[in-house]
């Protein structure tokens, strides 16, 4: 089977030098990366969070650029079938495709050699974002960062979609990692309010990286995907382009979250920032709250627990207290002479900007002490989930667990008990791993 | 409470002439058909589908105009609560309040007299749909008219939904009698569907009438709102302008809207019109379909079988259907000449287009026997589903019915006993009114 | 030779019951009307002003109404071939026959019967102007009425650019009564001021009626068109969208204008109103002004000099001049609850807005004597200009010219020779007719 | 006198590290290119071509980039008053400022090195076109580039001007080299021509270098600026957007732009190319594009004569030409699988893209002997024409002639004698230089 498709937008105008560099031979580590992602879009409706089973099964894709007289075109061969509607691709993930394209240009032409210092990285996210057209001037900030797990139950789904709705009818945006669950629910939800309220500007905004994609593929309502080279990176993207930050139940991805959040919001230079945090759910999912709070609170302190606010079951609430909190936003930008559509003014340590690769070897000799600076601690433990995440869904991590099986960690015995208790919750309650297998734990915990 | 509307569209441009036509005292006839209409699209959230009731309850709702330098304001007050967030009115309801102003206005200046004959009764449904910016030119078919009760079951609900999201995917819009249901479902839905599909200029048309908009007030969804004066009107409207038609289950007005339907199609005239008509709902609903298709066979005779087609349970199947039938619906009537956007060439006849009042003695005349020509049945049927429609949420019916009891219809013993079946059916399934109250008929069948 | 035409905006919908308002019978008046106006906006590069010369050369010219599935379409037989480029109709006389189509069946639809109260005189005017979308809310006082002859010379016609330039650059929009000369120029150079400021809302206002659109058709750059009933609706169309006015040199017509806005802004009710008035030329039409203004001074008195500014050979000044008002415009109309787009509070009396037919009965009956009041004599003054346009290059009035002779005019021996001078000096100057015939005047002026 | 001016388009959107790019000390290269390409923008009215004078009277002018938190700000110091309207700056040169700092940045950040590989000389002239987004896909072939002098006389200017009214009729946009002239006509009478036709994105696409910029700054009109690097690259900007080619008279620049499209034209790889070249001027300017077409004649043979058309007094037939040609050129495009926007297949040998410095060295050693190969000859004459523009108006050039005095030039005696002639022709008819000073040759030929 073969579709080709038409382009959009900048992707109209390429140079024969601009497509060659996404068309060398199939072996090359570029070619692979830009085919992988093509086809972790286009593979939206599969209900594996595997990416190693999705390349698997898909061995047959390919992809091609073709240029012609107007244009370019993109050849499909052999995609999923989920992507098309009677024969013809989704709008949505036909823009996601060129997302993915646009992308992997503009990293490949502008930043080819690696980056290292702060400032750069910082500007590079900047970079990524304005290229992508995702930030916007002239507009108030309105921009909600909603992070929580793909592996959510029912009720968990519903009312992401129903605080959605909420922020939906208040004018608010939504901006989320993409893939299903915590992250689909609230741009469904708030698709509905915008709709009643005739926004028509309205952005679903999904940011993303190459080794998640495959596991958490964009819904096709986000209309504004950008893909970050890797998680720190998004990490880095997400907090800036945050005007309020939403936290639903998740796993250890959604944990991971949450210590690089906080590991940078108490740091002393953030102290007067305005970025409000709302850990949210229904009031099913009051225990699990509960128990991150008191793991947050024995990790990073009493401190760290004034950074957040708990709201259980209440989704008017949640979106009220976030559209009150937009003026404060604006307001402390205008002050500090920041941007509205980036926080530049963000304080963030170079050990959070900085890749981490979730090896059997660093994993082991990531320092999980208590007795260090608290922003040290978040920014370790940070490091550890995100081990955990890749272990569990990332092409990479599976490999490597297949090879030498479970990352091992070492620490505090208290800190590890800790953890061990919180990992077992999300097991327990299915936010590893998407239902319908067994969940083998990555990780072995050495108190 | 007070509340200030700004103009929308259009209305910033009145005089004070016509000003004054929406504001003489408030005993005037005119006056007290705008502010109900008024209060029903404010008071969406209701639960209730009793006219009479919403209208006791908000009896210090009031509605006035005022001319200011810039255009004109609307002052509301003591709206219902239901239809504002944090203190705004949603924007989907402010529109919907400038519907009304504008089709009130509209009638009362340009067809102040009563019209009686065919083709100016047309041209007047055409000119309330023009006014109202709801012909489009340069548009292909793809207008579905969504038919069915305003009481049905989650199931059922959820089906309506999923047949709109499949229509949205395609890029059909929607056009139902508003309210809840199964006339609310199939626009929630095409709402996902059109918003991954990236269509913007999506279309949720609703078409009602004072009489039962309180009852079936719209949803804020939908974005073009025009009242006609009466149902006959609303009905001519409603195929006027379908490319496709669905039905799904609903009680004695989806049976009203039927037999119009089929009386219609069932003019030799029309033999050859393109006009996909489906009647659908989940495998839970085949019975309600096999009992309708029974009524209309004995009634209106085989030949009306051949004028729809039955789907259960398969959502994508209608929404194939009705897109496959699209380019021929186009052919059709680019042949004939007639526009793509209006069915002129659509036949219909005089007693089709002549308002029915359901008064207890018009009911009670309602010639209801076999041996009569089946295009005139299909008319009178029509017309005693028209009347229980009324006895059930219209305010009017109410009171006559308070007043005068049931309606008394006389009829063949045959056609008596099915109409009777098919009624009780409607009350046993809940189809007659929302849950909440007991259903008390306000029809008794004589036999 | 047949030509095609598509219609554009709401002509695309219209019924066959109005399309027939259009295609009665050749003989009848409405039609001769229509295609008459038609014929005159298609002959837009015609070198002569007499509507007659016009008519009797285009005899074989044809329009015809061909309703079509899509649309309506416009069939021109042997139309003037100065409309087209390359056999395509210019686009902004395609828009022109539209609107002559659009303001012919809305006057034949709603105002088929006369008029005769001042409030619904106006609300006529208001109407017609509101259904050619040429009223805009939302938007600040910029609309600068030029006036002035359509037979000025090529130093005055260079003057008239430059000013029109220097308006654009300064975001204003320019409103004649169509036709070559100064009302022309203005236009002209406000188009390169405007593509300058990169004003893209930039309009270009045209009213016009359908006895002097022969002699003065719209140039194509007219980007809105009304085709008002009669001069008087026309003269209150001008002064009530009027933020600004200017007066070029000009004949008897400019000298209409000039009059009856003398007569109208005279009145003590209108005392407080915000309208600059400025009359301007290049120096060597210094002596022009000084004259008209003694014909002012002496005939409405001291007063009425006070009612606008002469400017020579300044086109900055007069734009800033103009721009400076727009603010107090807007302060006025805020401050009386008026709207910006249509002055409401302007009053004129109902002798300036009855028609007054130029026969030569009425001619010979005017009221001619300074000892009336000013206003009164301002508007039988208007009236005698009015006349000697009609005998100039209408239709009617050229052929009851020909039949009877010249119009008489009586009056005060005074009066009669002021005026003798005035006419004497616009026909020296060429102002009453467009070069290449010699001038026959069509009135005796007897003291 | 300080201004500051808000941003436009993506200039809202830099990040500090950009900033500061345009930010280093007075004193650095980059910085006074900046500045004087904005000087330039901002002096358009200026009635001197001569670059050294105009930064001469401007020494106090300054321009800073200010970072604000909703974006960038600009602020100017003593600008030319002639670049505001009652103390606003003109928006098109408001943009044109703008358009300077994109291309500053863009070259800055993306070609610091030199390239001088064809493929990549190429590229970068495509990819600074799409970075102003001066490339646009789904258009049909309508870019009419216009060469002719910046210093013509009135009947010719007026002729430019009416040649642009019927290219705008026609629907055809319009480039040129900036600056007055054969430069501002055609875009003034396209300007009204779009007016008329309604044609709204009309597109008057300005291509300058810094050097140049001074002499012939962008006229307001112009909506699209592009500031390519030097005279070489400006010159395959021009004909790879064009669809059609116009030169006007003028003097040494159009010699050069006639020579280099002569040159590359005259490539056997080119034969089969569409590209119209019409050489049109007024009846008085017959003898000059007779001189014209001998030089060609004696200099490049017959064959070149074959390359364009002479085409006297028929703005019409040039426009008509013009417009069936573009068909044609469309045809070509998708034959060869080309861009419509961008000629990727012409071809253009490397000496005509590498720079030419006109020292006094290399334009004494230019090798000018007719026993060359056409094209090459061709290409040093182009570098000769080069030289002596350079030497008339640009900063670099006249600062050169003012230390060294003329350049001498040498070669062939038949050659130089009609270099001599033709160069001579041109003085006397005041094509050097603008008028208000007499012209000293920059010049000796050396025979």
């Amino acid at each position: 089977m073969h579709v080709q498709l038409n382009p959009t937008g900048v992707l109209n105008l390429l140079s024969q030098l601009e497509v060659d560099l996404l068309q060398q031979s199939s072996t090359s580590e570029r070619y692979r990366l830009f085919r992988n992602c093509a086809l972790a879009v286009l593979n939206v409706g599969s209900h594996t969070d595997s990416s190693s089973e999705i390349y698997n099964k898909y061995q047959d894709f390919d992809i091609k650029l073709i240029t012609r007289e107007r244009g370019l075109k993109i050849e499909l061969t052999n995609p999923p079938e989920t992507a098309f509607v009677d024969g013809s691709i989704i709008t949505g993930i036909h823009e996601h495709i060129f997302s993915v394209i646009r992308d992997m240009l503009f990293i490949c032409q502008k930043y080819a050699q690696d980056i290292t210092e702060a400032k750069e990285i910082t500007h590079m996210v900047f970079d990524m974002l304005r290229n992508a057209n995702a930030l916007r001037v002239n507009t108030d900030p309105n921009m909600i960062v909603c992070w929580g797990g793909h592996s959510i139950n029912e009720i968990e789904y519903k009312y992401t979609k129903e605080v959605g709705y909420q922020l939906g009818l208040r004018g608010l945006n939504i901006c989320t990692g993409c893939g299903p669950g915590a992250m689909k629910g609230p741009m469904k939800g708030a698709t509905i309010g915008h709709a009643k309220q005739r926004i028509t500007d309205n952005r679903y905004l999904g940011l993303t990286e190459p080794s998640i994609i495959a596991a958490e593929p964009p819904n096709p309502i986000v209309n504004e995907l950008v893909i970050l080279p890797d998680i720190e990176k998004r990490l880095e993207a997400f907090i800036r382009v945050a005007h309020g930050i939403i936290i639903f139940p998740g796993g250890a991805g959604t944990a991971e979250e949450l210590l690089y959040l906080l590991g940078i919001m108490l740091h002393p230079e953030n102290a007067k920032q305005k970025l409000p945090v709302i850990l949210t759910g229904p009031k099913e999912s009051k225990a699990y709250f509960e128990e991150l709070a008191k793991f947050i609170e024995k990790t990073l302190g009493k401190e760290a627990l004034g950074k957040f606010e708990i709201i259980v079951d209440d989704p008017v609430q949640v979106a009220q207290k976030l559209k009150e909190a937009m003026p404060k936003v604006r307001e402390y930008r205008k002050n500090e002479g920041d941007a509205y559509y980036f926080n530049w003014t963000l304080k963030i340590e170079h050990e959070f900007q900085m890749p981490f690769a979730p090896t059997h070897e660093n994993m082991a000799n990531l320092d999980l002490h208590l007795e260090q600076e608290k922003q040290q601690l978040a920014a370790n433990l940070r490091r550890a989930f995100s081990g955990i995440v890749a272990g569990n869904v990332k092409d990479e991590g599976l490999r490597a667990i297949k090879q030498f099986g479970p990352y091992e960690l070492h620490g505090d015995k208290t800190l590890m008990v800790e953890m061990d208790k919180l990992l077992q919750a999300f097991v327990e309650q299915g936010r590893m791993k998407l239902p319908g297998s067994k969940y083998i734990p990555c990780y072995k915990i050495n108190a």
